[in-house]
């Protein structure tokens, strides 16, 4: 049997004396409650007492598109993954073939984030301690699946386990919250918020946005059939998402544009929507207007406004058709804030109670354009790197390019962003890792002493995310 | 008391290889003259034998936007700082309360290049071995103040003092350059250059391009009512600084466009210009025009011909309409060197006589673009990195995107790009340990040997300076 | 005499834990054989066993781009160096003359991967153990002199001394591959293959292409009058080079561009360009199209296709009339792939069948684009960095911003891509130890086992190579 290598020195640099200084910080943070402002966990986990996760394959690989995405890219078919088909075609019903498949596989995962979460995963949550290869496969499925099935692995015992202060969902504008009421009325201790998360009624692009409108109009109890009434609206979900413990919004565009427009424009282009006549042009101004909108309102109620930009949704149409959205098919685009961005900061930039907190999938706006605006706007933080930059590259990218111009105090600390409950500490671990060793390497060059150090530390694996957040 | 930490080693790396090596590298030119070839420090210090610097507050961060913009970002109204407002506004008039403010809030700066620069200048100039924090503020401003009041701190001491061999400052066409004359006449031995800033008479969208026309006129004593008289007025204006001393010229642009506007063309866009009736479109190609007259007029009297591209000014209007002009809100956008430096260096790329010195902030365009440029294009130069870019990653990312395939001489040296005069020693020793450590890594790497490790850090701590702008 | 300085450990980290899992790693591929799947050695080379390389200047200064480029960049005219002039005016004829002057030169290229490549190609190849300068110029001169005349030293025996298992080149579509042919019958046992790269009978834009167009008439035997004889007489090329041995096909574009053109469209671009009055327009539209019919025509034969984009050819014209195509002034330009693509992938891009090798001369398509891309499509793979960014800090850059996300397996190890032939050693040796060294960093930061990292350097050295052109 080849041992599971898990260093305890693992991402820190080889350089004795900044490793020694990385692994003094780490240890200051290591054992920290996790802050988890941003991610996609589901909150049924947490609603229902006796939740259970499934079989190793149904918890690790089905729902996870940063695996399968990197299996499929060499040819192996969805649905040999056993991820399941829109028109419910035959897909792998055994689970443990699947298991086989991808740890004969796990080669590809070499150097790979989703390769290092997943061993700091089995090791530390299931206690594993042989390499994933192909002649370990079963063992390990027994190993892991002898640890669902112990009723000390539950979501909510996980909670504790894990340490987890907080942990936010997302949800749509529509959503009527239940699990999140049911997580309330159990009693349980756990601190579960839900995010506002208005996109699908927001984006006129979107299949479904009459549908959702109507959705919209439901649960506000507001017919919604004109703009003033879709801002009512709004405002009433936001509301209510506030009174169940939210703490922030969270948005996604294309780009970052950004536009005011006129109440007779704006009228115009929801009417042409309600119709079903809208164009590609306003869906775009109008996605930019509501972020204006969400902007006030966010300095309103003191929800801090979260905008992730860039990505090109389901670039595989193929794949999109079969299986539908979120299967590993997003691609980055090319992104512009300092002029998309112009006519909301100029409304409302200056206004500190506004924490609006940008993601970006264009690396190259972090040092030309996103630290600049956050080293200038009162209104503006970064959040940490995203999606395909949430690595171990991605954040040595992100501390080098960002932070001499930004400053720390302008970035949002960590979010993990993830559906997949079980990987969260190795990901905040990963984080505080990546964070000390940075960190020790400006100590190491003589740019901050250990006093400020060690409070940059702190900043970074806990601080920063409830300050930026306000939880 | 928190000893201020500077440490002699500070900026290298860790590995004690390359460390070793870079401190020998450091050592071969920690001492030589400082050559500062652009920035924008007032003539006015050295032109009045009794210039006084004013409060700690006033010499150290009213006037420095790299400081204030950082505070600013973090809610802090520019007001609290002392910063003057244009309506005369009251603003805080205690410099001592606003030194107090600074520095509990300095924990802002780890690990930004302000922060090092400060450091660095408040142990070498002003002999401070306190860390500033709340609690040392009032005791350092004492430091500074009695230093400030001390006959050896005025700017032309400092001169001798901070080894400095030659200082160009920045001066706009219509600038009689009467300090530099007062200078001259002073018979002290300084040597501080003029450099021909035309943008204010170029730009036709900025606000006071007509006066300046006017101002132009008068001090040309040629009347600017066509373009050829306002070519030759500008030819005379360069003539003048030339024979002030002027080494250079400097423009900046937000695009790095350049054509060549048939004589009708160029002389109906200038008379709408006259008139006040210019379009932005006219006022674009108008600059990109300019920049090929100037290049053909650099080829002919010799000046070095800069180009600042990208800075998207006063991006926050409410800062800008209370405090005006250079207020941190300067944010850089996306720019493209290929197809529109074509027209000119397609004119002019080829002649040795001209040396154009290329500043970007959009470092996507160093190994892209502009490294391939000048890597071809005799009359191309790279200037150092600039504004967010002048810091440690910043360097770093520049000698390791640009060097390889631009080659160390098609490159500028260091300048200080400065108006915080007693900041200078800082800057040019950053530039210097950060080029150190990197050519000890390529030593250490077994990339150069020793001998030409040697030649290169002189190179880029002085000679190439000089080369660049023929000093 | 001063020493050539080629140590050992070349291109390692100078941490010593990182340095010598480096060695290690670097040991156990230094001697396997080098696998050249793209490239443009001249086949004559190996047709003619009595191949002569000429003077040292003829064989290593004149033909090189890399090199002179370099040097014109510093005011060298082309004529000093010996580069033939269209117009047959003279140039230097002086070949000891040309070599002085670079040898008194050789310092502009301290740091460059050229000067690299050749020191190391003058140790290895040319037993030269003084370090080219003035002074040695004419020392060194006589020593490769005194090799190239030797009997060992010719393309054939190099091929075996360099230790080459295949070769391939770049061959026109209407080559005969008579050069190849004639190897075969030699009876050689040599492995060089063509290439198909049809850009010449493809890019309408290109001077010639009428004249392209007959000859592959000629060629093809299909009298090339509309579109579809057009395609036919690209097939039947496609299916001649493959008899040939041909591996795979080679694409330049400007952009990314892919579009499906209707059958009636394509044929209305073909009849203008036939008579001469195509646009650019029409040309872009049908380079896109004729990727997708490549594209097709891959699955169909199995041969990989290489797309090159994003250089803007012969940037400076004064060159071009006066030395001709690629004389140094290749610039690249900002490149697109997410969208420009989005028309082929969704055709093709889930077809395993296909093996579409990509390279960029924009960087930031690497993380943005190109990885996550390639981390999806089966028939994506990212070829090695091109060009400007084949050095050693431009390999850095590709480890670290695609490996993450594409995975190591969704790239296509290593090639060479030089005219130069006695640098092929020199290049694998640096792509080698580069990997060596990014590995070693992995394993030295806990990311991968030694088991692991064995398993990488063997990929990124010979097999990822041999798999994406299935050689």
């Amino acid at each position: 049997m080849t041992p599971l290598h898990l260093s305890e020195d693992r991402y820190f640099d080889p350089t004795p004396k900044q490793k020694e200084i990385a692994k003094h910080l780490y240890s200051r943070v290591a054992t920290l409650p996790l802050v988890c402002p941003h991610g996609h966990v589901d909150p049924r986990l947490f609603a229902d007492p006796d939740y259970s996760f499934g079989s190793p394959t149904d918890l690790l690989l089905i729902p996870d598109h940063y695996i399968f995405r990197m299996l499929y890219s060499q040819g192996i078919p969805l649905e040999k993954l056993g991820v399941p088909r829109r028109d419910e075609g035959a897909v792998e019903p055994d689970h443990r073939a699947i298991w086989q498949l991808f740890a004969e596989n796990f080669y590809l995962f070499r150097g790979a984030p989703t390769g290092m979460w997943l061993r700091d995963e089995l090791y530390t949550v299931f206690g594993v301690e042989e390499k994933l290869t192909g002649e370990s496969a079963q063992d390990i499925y027994d190993q892991i699946a002898a640890k669902l099935a112990s009723p000390d692995f539950n979501p909510r015992k996980l909670y504790e386990q894990f340490n987890i202060e907080v942990l936010c969902t997302t949800d749509a504008a529509t959503d009527p919250l239940e699990h999140h009421q049911a997580i309330r009325n159990s009693g349980w201790g756990g601190r579960i918020l839900p995010t506002f998360r208005p996109d699908a009624v927001v984006n006129m692009d979107m299949p479904g946005w009459r549908d959702n409108i109507n959705a919209l109009s439901k649960i506000s109890r507001i017919d919604v059939t004109n703009y003033q009434r879709y801002i009512q609206a709004i405002e009433n979900r936001r509301a209510f998402f506030k009174t169940m413990g939210a703490a922030a919004t969270d948005h996604a565009a294309l780009t970052a544009y950004t536009e005011d427009l006129s109440p007779q424009e704006v009228e115009a282009i929801f009417q042409r929507a309600l119709k079903g006549v809208a164009s590609a042009e306003d869906a775009n101004r109008f996605t930019g207007n509501m972020l204006m909108e969400n902007a006030r309102m966010s300095i309103e109620d003191g929800l801090a406004m979260q905008l992730h930009v860039g990505s090109y949704r389901n670039h595989n149409p193929l794949i999109f058709e079969r299986f539908g959205l979120d299967k590993g098919a997003d691609i980055p685009l090319q992104s512009e804030f300092t002029r998309n961005l112009h006519p909301l900061l100029n409304k409302y930039g200056n206004d500190p109670r506004l924490n609006l907190i940008l993601f970006t999938l264009d690396e190259t706006t972090y040092s030309r354009e996103l630290a600049p605006l956050a080293g200038h706007y009162p209104a503006l933080k970064l959040g940490p790197p995203w999606w395909f930059f949430d690595s171990l590259e991605g954040m040595k990218r992100y501390y080098t390019q960002v932070m001499e111009t930004a400053g720390l105090h302008n970035t949002a600390g960590f979010n993990d962003d993830t559906r997949a409950y079980p990987s969260i500490p190795a990901r905040h671990d990963l984080w505080r890792r990546a964070s000390a060793n940075w960190i020790a390497g400006l100590a190491a060059q003589g740019i901050v002493d250990m006093e400020d150090a060690e409070e940059m530390i702190i900043d970074m694996a806990y601080r920063l995310a409830k300050k930026a957040y306000r939880l």
